[in-house]
């Protein structure tokens, strides 16, 4: 199964490279390495240089020069070698990818560099520290990174893996499935649900039933936005989470995620009390499950064991089928 | 190499199980879940949903419904889906496979269902508790099956291997091979045999020379009965040991044994004197070597690799000549 | 890529195999015992009994015959089978590889028997510890034996990778590669070179500036002799080291090396200082860039990913050149 290569995805969190300083991580199977300029320009290249495919990561990065330590050459953060103490420099050059940042979020672009100048990384509101509690959170997946898309898309599990988060009244919820060209959306409205203890004291809502919805959007190829609105006497309240995922190989996903609460209707406590459960589930329920549907799976595709078809799973087959798409087209790009 | 798919398979011990319990192990390369309900009904289940193929076993179970923790599908015993939180169950089931329970063993079927109906699990005698000490005991060999029903059915090799079960009289042994349709029979006859020290005290021959037995019966495809008999003075003795081994992939195994004196032959020290010694040198001689062996192996067929072909082989390549057969059969029987 | 067969591997150190013991190690993907006799005689077998496969080194070794630990099969140490308890001697061996020693160096010949016949293996003057202190190591690498020879045969890398040991002027250093037909020689003579403190204390040179030659001399398969020969006012003073790489697989490599320094222009300490700064640098600054190079590599063969190539690639292209040829008509004389 190829990927969609003509995308955005995140390689990483802004904190992560400081200036001056890399970071070597493999994207879509191939070894990366990202290095922010003493001038905060950043670049990703790939990790190896061209003369012996030495990983450019165990090198020395001067803030504007990263330097092979094999053999010395020496590439600035566009690519280009600036240094050969062997040679001329003449043709020599490390292969990079376009990279963007914005609110906290290193994006790399893996496709047709021409293809790119169109499109600008996804922009989320949610984000804005001004605005909102914000907690970012990384977690590996030893998992095809559809499954994790899947995962978001149907939150129709949450009663049954996520029993803090969940409630009966889920299974109940009138859920409409919205589609537009690269996006899907799953509104799911539940009405007087009895939220459990951790939740009632995040939202505020002190034991009373209330009419929670959940919106998630996915965009293609792996970005999903999930927005819980809850209505209560005193005004709506609710949280928002990103869920970024980034094959690392066919079989293994990095997962970018944040929490965030706006800060009208939480307090600090009441943040952290959501932020630590979403880390808490992810890391315990929804990870070891998802692996665990890897582990079944193995190297084959999910659609050759033909899996039993549920109405809840209209999200995400179409995401999968829209995914195709833009990989057939994109390979017919190519021919 | 396929396995004989029509034939009971030791999944597991009676007490792996208690009611209302359930036990995961991958049994010729499947993924099963062993479940006993409430009123001791037993299931053999391939453990992932067939929804999304979450390991059942990951779920919970109330005695009579398992329900899968990732979206919530109910299953009873014989399979069939009871409960979807989302939609009809219709059309949904796991697949089962034929399980039976005898003597504290867990027998499962993987192959045709029809053809079960004709053959019942193989019984063991020396099973009974009332007549006999029984110990029961697992290992898991990192080993073709084959290797481990190859090292049952030649025990020339005790000698070499476990100095403290074998002596050279066993070289000398009379060796009769009997073959019958899917069964095949070694006989051993030492005579004036000199036992160690720890074997005369199991048989509580003293040290005086005796005239031992080794009668091994192999059955398609891998369940070994080996019969220890030994005349002496005061009377017979002997221990008897079944071997049951069933493929977890197809270098890997699951070594069911057990070790049985008849309570008129042994007392308890002596019966443990025996079964702990058959523990140990199977875990610490037979399991080393059958794995180091394996390892030499590797991905090929033992055949193909041209063995040098001993007289102490014939039962073994008659075993594995007939496993061939069934395996030809039942294949021609599925084109 | 297959191997070089028609050549002398080193399979390990004289000290590695006592008189009545034995040593296991994969060489050139083959499981090998290497066996000393009381006597001394050498022997190195494939390390499985033809009968099934268990490793001779599990048996015992009385030193004149290995006996199989698992049936008793005993073979001398031309490979004869001497002992069969259970028949027939006829007709049953091990394969062994023609073995030899010389300066505390064992080294086997996985090839045609009647082509090792002209050849003897390489003598190496160094290892005179009459005349040299010498000490000898190991490392184990997770790669191409090529990767490693690569790192010798080109040392431009020593001022990049390893500061203690080069400087700046190895860049500007004059290079001559001398090619003969199994042979490849690189010379790199320094002027004027400010060697760090380490090493002027080893070569006694007290903070001066020196003219510093290093010749490196490659001989098929990989065997790699560096000199290091400087100049100075109270006579000339200088180091040498073997570097002699058995491939293990097709990824990993046996790395035996040597360092030794003449008694004329070393004291003990000034040597300890040499030697331990060898198995320093080896071991944590070439070992874990040529792991971390193959890694980038992966299964596929170096040249298929189109290296970039530098004029300090010569000597390594032509040695890789000359061993497809070698290897090329190895197989040409096998069809």
């Amino acid at each position: 199964m190829p990927f969609v290569r003509n995308a955005w995805y995140v390689a990483g969190f802004s904190e992560e490279v400081p200036p001056g300083q890399m970071l070597s991580r493999r994207v879509l199977d191939c070894p990366l390495v990202i290095l922010r300029g003493s001038d905060g320009t950043l670049s990703a290249m790939v990790d190896q240089c061209p003369h012996r495919f030495a990983p450019l990561s165990l090198g020395s990065f001067d803030g504007g020069t990263v330097t092979c330590r094999y053999h010395g050459l020496g590439f600035e953060l566009e690519g280009r070698c600036v240094s050969n103490p062997h040679g001329s420099t003449a043709g020599l050059a490390t292969q990079t990818w376009p990279v963007r940042e914005q609110d906290g979020l290193l994006w790399v672009w893996p496709g047709d560099v021409a293809e790119r100048l169109a499109i600008a990384p996804p922009k989320f509101g949610m984000l804005d520290e001004a605005e909102a509690f914000v907690r970012r959170g990384y977690l590996h997946g030893n998992a095809d990174y559809r499954l994790m898309v899947d995962n978001i898309l149907d939150l129709s599990h949450i009663e049954f893996l996520h029993p803090a988060l969940g409630t009966p009244a889920v299974r109940n919820a009138e859920v409409r499935v919205t589609v537009q060209e690269d996006a899907i959306t799953v509104t799911r409205a539940m009405s007087s649900e009895q939220l459990g203890e951790g939740l009632s004291y995040v939202y505020g809502t002190s034991g009373e039933a209330v009419n929670r919805t959940m919106t998630v959007t996915w965009s293609a190829p792996s970005n999903l936005v999930l927005t819980v609105d809850i209505e209560r006497g005193v005004g709506p309240t609710g949280s928002q989470s990103l869920h970024l995922f980034t094959p690392e190989t066919d079989r293994s996903t990095h997962y970018f995620y944040t929490a965030s609460m706006s800060r009208r209707v939480a307090d600090p406590d009441q943040f952290d009390s959501f932020a630590n459960a979403l880390a808490g589930v992810f890391l315990t329920e929804d990870k070891p499950m998802i692996d665990a549907q890897q582990d079944r799976i193995g190297h084959r595709e999910l659609a050759t064991l033909k899996p039993a078809l549920l109405k809840i799973d209209k999200a995400p087959v179409l995401a999968r089928r829209r995914l195709e798409q833009l990989i057939a087209l994109e390979t017919a790009g190519r021919a």
